[in-house]
């Protein structure tokens, strides 16, 4: 029995109140995206937001916070322990936000998302620059009453990832950034470098993709009686109900089918993680993923280390050219390059895991300056443009193509984007991890026996939920903290064998 | 202005907490039963179970009630009025059954369902004996705590019928009964008598057949916008948002096409019912459709009165014939012929319109007297098929396609039969005040001209919401009160010329 502490036991039967009105809250945003008719929307925004405020009056509620005070001298259990951990964060949110800024941020996210929208398409940030400047203001008041130590953007960043700071991601990313840098550059220059591939131009068939993508999920040990895949306008996971019922969305471009099937493997390593967790603390305040970060180093994990791997592409190789007819006349080590190539981008969504990086070092380095208030918003443009020269050699025609490609400032999300890199980074340290468990997983891969890497995902990460903070769960996973030696030793054995031999 | 009184107004906004529970909760009962993973299933029942809680406890908070209670003796307007009406019954309903008896009903139906499902599946009726003698305890015991006058059914119908009796009921079929009778006896003693249709064989593709669907009900004015057609075990119309976003399903069976067709067109009319109501009352208690008798009136008004009218087969029948090219072999008249056959059928959504009156009939006499404490239990098999043989002189060959055929008793649903007749009766007499205004409706309905009809509709009975109690609705719409003369009128027209003459 995880939780035998009885005023755990009555926090968490008080939580299930909670937890239902958080379930329900994820299948309107799941609908939001993917099934409702679009003149639902008002309406959907006004529940979701009284919905929200039920939330905050439950986790502020004195009865709840009396309870989990209770529990705090008690003698806990590690599961008993993360609940009042994962509480003890969610109550002071909820607590040191007063609601004026709260709906404040709300109604600002609200006309911010539309004007985005706008500027985007019209390609004109000076439509967005005011929501920004109001979006920043709030996002550093947030800050300050949130509390930090340091630079106010370690306020932020510890709400998608609990415990990281500044000081630790400016020493991950400085410890990444030559090598990728430098690999990018050598790439670029390389004999064998190609700016275009066939493959991206051949077409498919919308249902022979999806019936492909499906293929290739139940190889890696979909159970489609907890699971769902549907499509949006950019894919996701959601967890509704913790084993039970977890669902991702792809997309469909009619070609260039790497794009649908590695969004379903990358969203595949998010939804595992959530069906794997232990079934025990569904419902509880540890269940579900426990950080941005380590959930990216699972789909990540996915994605480049088993969807872009050879083995991969030749354990597939029947089914791909089942699906696409036309890929016939292309062996598997030509769809491997197809889907590694490696070329300097304008977007973010469509990078290589080379320049994904320099992608998000630059966010990460605007937002810091952004908080700080040492960039003003009016010169954001410019700034985005020349690190787009420096990191990537290649500059924005426009804002659209550049400033003003994503939506996550829009929606008051700043200190989000290094939670990417961060698990792309760590992704590779997994399977560092994994291989001396259970041998190079190329051989697993190419025999499509994918069993043992669920089986060492799940004891080593899945089944803990949010039981421990990121950094412990890393530790206890891989036997050492972030480390992003083995990122670079990826990057150098991939992309030195394609490009640079 | 709709609502201009103070208290009124604050009630409202105190509402918009319970409307957006209901909103959430009504939008995972339709993914339960139409997108869902089946693993999903249990915490979903938890999710329901949690959050149904947090809508009694809304309602019968004492602050809630002190608001509803200090607006009872202001000055109203009708809706304003109307407001007041749908919460004193709603909080009389909360308030008055003790929470014991809610969870035990709750528990009980769990069980009952699975019983029911198990009992259907070996057709044993004493597999589902004992939980519906718990049921049938459990509803005696929620009469005796709402209180009624007359007999203990009277308290159950008024959830489903508001101000319906069981002398109101009896008189109403009283009235229908020998008509009715009579024309089954008639038909199938007549010459023209046939069991059995050709284009009943006739298979469809699937895809086709939803095209079809979906351009008939793009006819009726349906906008996409607002409005989903799915697909689930039993079709079925959901309101998740007032005018904004309202869905129904259907289904395919791959052959006799007039079950999908028709069965669209029933859910849509229940549909247009919710997505023409007046976008100000949206969110409120008096929003959406009054009483299950008046939805199921405009279902059938579009099901019987346009879908299976002559009108429709011939200006939809070039699309008929797009969809299942083997049907140039009939003529729209043996089409018409094929949606109206009459044939004494074991199975109730299998029944024709005249038929279906005795299903409904059959039913509500049984409940009489199971509530009663006349009928036990284990003899209502025998009364069934009793029942079944006197009224449409077919007996089923056993419990599965008898007294196991409907889930409603399983659900604790005893009451809710009589509804789908007075709305089967109340549509004919809505058609008969249409025509008054807008002529025959064949005319516009050959040149498929729905808007006259659409608006005629929102005027009279959709914009309305549960303004005004059923009985005052009826009456302002068709200027009397529910009066069976006009189905009798209907059906000897219909079935006469193509049986009888």
């Amino acid at each position: 029995m995880r939780f035998e502490n009885e005023t755990i036991r009555e926090i968490l039967r008080e939580y299930r109140k909670i937890w239902a009105i958080h379930h329900l809250r994820s299948l309107a945003e799941w609908d939001s995206d993917v099934m409702m008719p679009k003149g639902g929307s008002s309406l959907r925004g006004d529940a979701l937001a009284e919905s929200a405020n039920l939330v905050q009056s439950f986790y502020t509620s004195d009865h709840f916070v009396s309870l989990v005070r209770r529990a705090e001298g008690a003698d806990l259990n590690d599961y008993e322990r993360g609940v009042l951990r994962v509480l003890k964060r969610t109550i002071h949110y909820y607590m040191a936000l007063p609601p004026e800024l709260v709906a404040e941020e709300e109604r600002t996210v609200e006309s911010a998302k539309r004007a985005w929208e706008q500027a985007k398409e019209k390609s004109d940030f000076s439509i967005f620059a005011p929501h920004l400047e109001k979006i920043v203001d709030i996002q550093r008041k947030k800050a300050e009453h949130l509390g930090y130590e340091g630079h106010p953007y370690n306020a932020l960043i510890d709400l998608y990832e609990e415990g990281a700071t500044v000081d630790f991601i400016d020493r991950v990313f400085s410890e990444v950034l030559p090598t990728v840098r430098d690999a990018l550059k050598r790439i670029v220059e390389s004999e064998k470098y190609f700016d275009h591939h066939e493959l991206e131009d051949i077409t498919y068939e919308r249902q022979d993709m999806e019936n492909l993508n499906r293929t290739v999920l139940t190889s890696f040990g979909a159970d489609w009686g907890h699971f769902r895949m549907d499509v949006s306008a950019h894919p996701f996971t959601i967890d509704l109900a913790g084993p039970q019922d977890v669902r991702i969305t792809t997309w469909y471009q009619g070609k260039d089918f790497r794009r649908s099937l590695l969004a379903a493997v990358h969203e595949w390593g998010h939804a595992l993680y959530e069906l794997q967790q232990d079934a025990e603390l569904c419902c509880t305040p540890v269940s579900g993923g426990v950080s941005l970060g380590i959930h990216e180093s699972q789909s990540r994990f996915w994605e480049n280390h088993i969807g872009r791997s050879l083995a991969f592409v030749e354990a597939f190789y029947e089914d791909f050219r089942f699906a696409i007819p036309s890929l016939e006349a292309y062996e598997p080590m030509e769809v491997f390059r197809y889907f590694n190539m490696v070329r300097p981008e304008l977007i973010r969504v469509e990078a290589d895991e080379i320049s994904y990086i320099l992608h998000i070092v630059l966010r990460y380095e605007l937002e810091k300056v952004l908080i700080e208030g040492s960039l003003p918003v009016s010169e954001l443009p410019q700034a985005w443009n020349e690190k787009m020269e420096e990191y990537l050699g290649v500059t924005p025609p426009d804002d659209a193509h550049g400033v003003l490609q994503d939506i996550h400032w829009a929606l008051g999300s700043i200190g989000y984007f290094p939670t990417y890199a961060l698990g792309t980074i760590l992704s590779a340290q997994i399977r560092h991890a994994m291989e001396l468990d259970l041998g190079p997983i190329g051989e697993l891969i190419r025999m499509k026996n994918f069993g043992p890497i669920r089986i060492w995902l799940k004891e080593k990460i899945h089944q803990w939920g949010s039981v421990y903070p990121p950094n412990e769960l890393i530790k206890r996973a891989t036997g050492e903290e972030l480390n992003p030696e083995y990122f670079k030793k990826h990057v150098k054995e991939r992309y030195e064998k394609m490009y640079l031999s």
